[in-house]
């Protein structure tokens, strides 16, 4: 059995963690024989967002506290997430992490990734532990991972901006799974792509087979 | 294909609609064929939990507003739903169900049912379409359908009071579906249960197909 961290930014697509992906993502894992715990950055949101309307809200949300609502209150601060503890890492999408976990929807290509986070990721690549990225998630991993082999889908602005910062865009469709050998990354576009539930079902089981499949 | 009214009541299991019930009830309405759109009432939420302490926030939300990180901003007030133009109702669980959708969370037994739901229930029954109601909602079926025969799972205090306001309660594991013919009415117990994520799918996925298999 493996034992997955999953990395949540918050909860709902448009100022948090995309909730369809972050929920198939854990029943994915669990189809495959594996145990999740959730973790999440103990900060502020980067903003709030009327997900009815699109408008900003005037008010303020904590990511960590936020992030609970998808994990029925299991959720960690990801400062107690350990390599050493878990088998696998996971990254769901949603603009949460474009927002919350690194700067890249206000940045572009010139973005960084929070230190809790960037920390992790290098702990697990460097434990020769496997990670995924779903959706946007893979800018992080460009980001971290110096010309690793990624996919968000067929967005040419985001590919292009992977590409930028050294990273190695490959275009996917639906479902499609992208394997970055050196690194042991795993990235699938899920709603980077215009997509229904049944599709990103399919990427997030994709990707945690692939991984869960990985000798 | 059948086209689905999914009733919703926030997002997060202990003051809104249960994330993983609502988002896998969609995969399961589109896994059987169906297509569906999202309803929710205009209100205020009874109040704001914190997900990770369980405690309750000083502060305000919306439960259409809250609805739209769920349905990825596709909701629309419960006002504009006609059963004329769907095939099926479902209502996924969590505690905002007893709290937005009725007061059943506060009063017990003495509940009542907003109004707004309550038309539609009667309209979607009056027109012999079907409903279905994960986890705790089969209390509000039992409040509006005189001797309906519903499951919640186990629980006892629960499955009492839906015995005194006249329901007829069967006891349930996982992914077991009640059907009452009477009122075409069908409901599972997910999370009422103690329950992880594929055990929320199975039930999802069976109660949607059986409702798609009804002659």
């Amino acid at each position: 059995m493996r034992k997955y961290a999953v990395i949540l930014a918050g909860s709902g697509v448009f100022d948090g963690s995309e909730i369809h992906e972050a929920t198939l993502t854990m029943l994915a894992i669990m189809q495959h024989g594996g145990t999740y715990q959730c973790f999440a950055p103990d900060t502020q949101q980067h903003h709030v967002v009327n997900h009815l309307s699109g408008d900003e809200m005037p008010e303020t949300r904590n990511v960590l506290i936020e992030s609970a609502r998808i994990a029925r209150g299991n959720v960690k601060n990801i400062l107690e997430l350990k390599a050493k503890d878990y088998d696998a890492l996971v990254i769901p999408g949603g603009f949460g992490v474009a927002k919350n976990l690194c700067d890249y929807a206000v940045k572009g290509a010139e973005f960084t990734v929070i230190p809790e986070l960037e920390k992790v990721l290098k702990e697990f690549q460097s434990a020769g532990k496997p990670i995924a990225a779903l959706c946007i998630s893979p800018v992080i991993i460009s980001k971290v991972f110096e010309g690793a082999k990624v996919t968000i889908g067929q967005d040419e602005g985001t590919a292009k901006h992977i590409n930028e910062i050294g990273g190695h865009h490959v275009s996917t469709s639906h479902g499609e799974v992208i394997f970055d050998e050196q690194y042991k990354i795993f990235t699938t576009p899920c709603y980077m792509l215009d997509a229904n539930i049944e599709q990103i079902y399919q990427g997030a089981f994709n990707i945690i087979k692939a991984l869960s499949e990985l000798k």
